[in-house]
């Protein structure tokens, strides 16, 4: 197979109509109210195509008109509305530690965000299943009683996902070569009774993707986050394990396999403390939350590592505000490990922004002065290429709504829902 | 700004017709010699369409019809073949011990390849430009008097370019901000005596640009090595320095200043030897020419670095294969070196093969063991995330050559030369 740039497609029919009809979808989504006639001015298609392209939209339920007419020489215009109140997507997270929910609408309403304990780590796969698709279940039913249609349903894990939904790798949760989304697929329509919660039988089935939990939340990032559009940006998400999610050129990087990102097990130091994974010196043994607690506040593992790592996390940042010295000389360190990895994202791949997300949010002020130093030192480009260093606006469900997002990005690209009736 | 996967654009008159141009091209490359029924059949276009566009294609001599007609039932049909025998495109490499020059016509048939000591790494900026300057213009008239247009000048070079065609850095030629496209263009149209060389002022100005050496040969690998087509691959340069060129998906990755590829300087090893950059343990240190050298064959720096680097790698090639144990255990260093570099590359990027090219590919029967085992320990993916290793079958010109290729991918993606007369 020839790469995209090699091989141009025709433009036949169906493709100009569906690229038009995202192109009129996406313009009304930035600047509504508009009218047809501005639609037909901005995207300089004609005006008869336009109305065409707006009615068909407004019978999928991706726009609506409002009662509003623009004032202008001539018939008033009626003005349009980006609409998608009718569709969602459902993202969600599992980790270590926590199961995370939420839901969009078409045009990025939230829905719903829930978050609960869930010790992911000592679960066996087939309990966490369980687990998600209980929590699933809650969530389509909650969303379905509202009269939406759900377009998919995405899970985020802390690993390596292949492009078929298994899980061939996450160290965090110990798992190797689990097809979740097959056995979450099986759980939700396969087997389930039919009831009230908008799964089981005889109710459409709702597409399962599942995804690494740092490419969704870089998604997540390019759409709504504080770089939201930056084209090359890469997110870091640091909690039990480290990973990043890298988009380039506006597309994440998915490489041969979709195994990109795994910056938590680049061997940083050989001289360095030894690693879960039983490789040495890996940033995840340094900069994950029990690397750092190791560091920051090793009086936590007097009795074994901490069953909850947030009250020892807070206790750090009590010490860090207090300007405790040996609190801040080990953030620092921490940090410069951070530093580390964002220099090699800068060499390799030149991010306009690394956005750190997870437990060093709150730590930030301690942790980037460091790593920014060690970013400068080690870059090879002037200025590190230009790469910042950011802390990310979202909490802790950056890569659930990032998984809402793919899903989103699917109809954006003008993989359109089906027109239905609307409802009676 | 947007990223391309959200912002669908328009699909107006122009852009669908420059689409199909492009599209008919390419289907006649791969399919030549074909007729314009093959064609509507095998694109979906309708014969009309492709009547008009294959006209268009005739008069801007990128397709031409043989003599040849195909035996079916009714008319029998005018075969086409691509053509392009009447543009050219120039791609150049400057590094620390050579020039070299490569000109080829539009359906990729090699025009001329020269190679030249030049002792980049001792020579001014001004005189590297000259230098430059010179064998281009010798190239751009021995293509210009076959009575070949030349589409553009391509300039690859050993460090971080621009897309103004500045080089930021250049480690082994010692630049720092150095704007050769513009000194290259001054010196080929600006300033230079009009003749029978093709350049000068009178002359239509030929296109100048600069790109990475890794990059371009990574471009040049994409399209016509032995991997050509991989969506996914990486082509790591060992030379003087050390360098990549990562193609995602088929394109280019750039990042944001189209810094990317920054593999020589990654420091592998805190406490590993000094590099000439002022960091230790990186890349280029353990595995660039000198590092090799220095482990492989001591006894050529008992009088300072030898000055010429070919003899000496004659001298480790003749003693791995004469299994002289130290060599042949420096060399296995050597590749541990090369093989984590290739773990960070599959870990980060995930590609389907990592290229090695230069230097290493005679002695890749000793360095690419070690490097294979260093990649599955490092690696954190199973199988090294499908990561093979292998060496460049392009000899010294890769490069070069993928300056050549770039041009040329260009018209492929619908930038088309504009229709010429016919030569009288």
């Amino acid at each position: 197979m020839i790469g995209s740039l090699t091989t141009p497609r025709p433009a036949d029919f169906a493709d100009v109509r569906a690229t038009n009809l995202a192109v009129v979808l996406q313009h009304v989504r930035e600047h509504a109210p508009c009218s047809r006639a501005d639609i037909a001015a901005a995207t300089g298609l004609n005006k008869a195509t336009v109305s065409s392209l707006v009615t068909d939209l407004l019978e999928r339920r991706l726009l609506r008109e409002t009662g509003l007419t623009e004032n202008r020489i001539g018939r008033p215009a009626t003005m349009l509305v980006a609409d998608g109140a009718g569709y969602a997507a459902v993202g969600m997270e599992v980790s270590a530690d926590h199961l995370t929910a939420v839901a969009l609408d078409l045009a990025g309403e939230r829905l719903l965000s829930w978050r609960r304990s869930f010790a992911g780590g000592d679960a066996s796969p087939g309990r966490a299943v369980a687990a998600v698709a209980g929590l699933a279940r809650r969530a389509l039913a909650k969303v379905t009683g509202q009269g939406r249609q759900v377009l998919g349903l995405s899970v985020a894990v802390p690993g390596l996902v292949d492009a078929a939904g298994t899980v061939r790798v996450a160290p965090s949760l110990g798992w190797r070569d689990v097809d979740l989304a097959g056995q979450l697929t099986a759980a939700l329509h396969g087997t389930g009774a039919a009831g009230g919660d908008g799964t089981g039988p005889g109710r459409p089935a709702v597409p399962v993707r599942v995804g690494n939990d740092a490419h969704l939340a870089a998604t997540a990032e390019h759409r709504w986050g504080a770089y939201a559009g930056t084209p090359d940006l890469a997110y870091v998400t640091v909690g039990t394990g480290v990973g990043a999610g890298i988009i380039a050129d506006g597309r994440l990087l998915r490489g041969a396999l979709g195994f990109t990102g795994g910056l938590g097990h680049l061997p940083l130091d050989p001289a360095g403390p030894e690693c879960g994974c039983g490789r040495r010196g890996c940033l995840a043994a340094v900069a994950g939350v029990a690397g750092l607690l190791r560091r920051a506040n090793p009086e936590a593992f007097t009795d074994g590592p901490p069953s909850d790592w947030e009250p020892e996390l807070q206790e750090v940042l009590r010490r860090a505000r207090a300007r405790d010295r040996a609190t801040v000389a080990a953030l620092s360190e921490v940090g410069g490990a951070l530093g580390h990895a964002a220099a090699i994202l800068a060499n390799l791949v030149n991010p306009a922004v690394v956005i750190f997300g997870g437990y060093v949010v709150p730590l930030a002020p301690w942790l980037l002065p460091a790593a920014r130093q060690r970013l400068a030192q080690l870059a090879l480009a002037p200025d590190a290429g230009g790469t910042e260093l950011a802390v990310s606006t979202f909490g802790h469900d950056a890569a659930a709504t990032g998984g809402a997002a793919r899903i989103l990005a699917a109809v954006d690209a003008g993989d359109l829902p089906a027109p239905v009736p609307a409802p009676g």
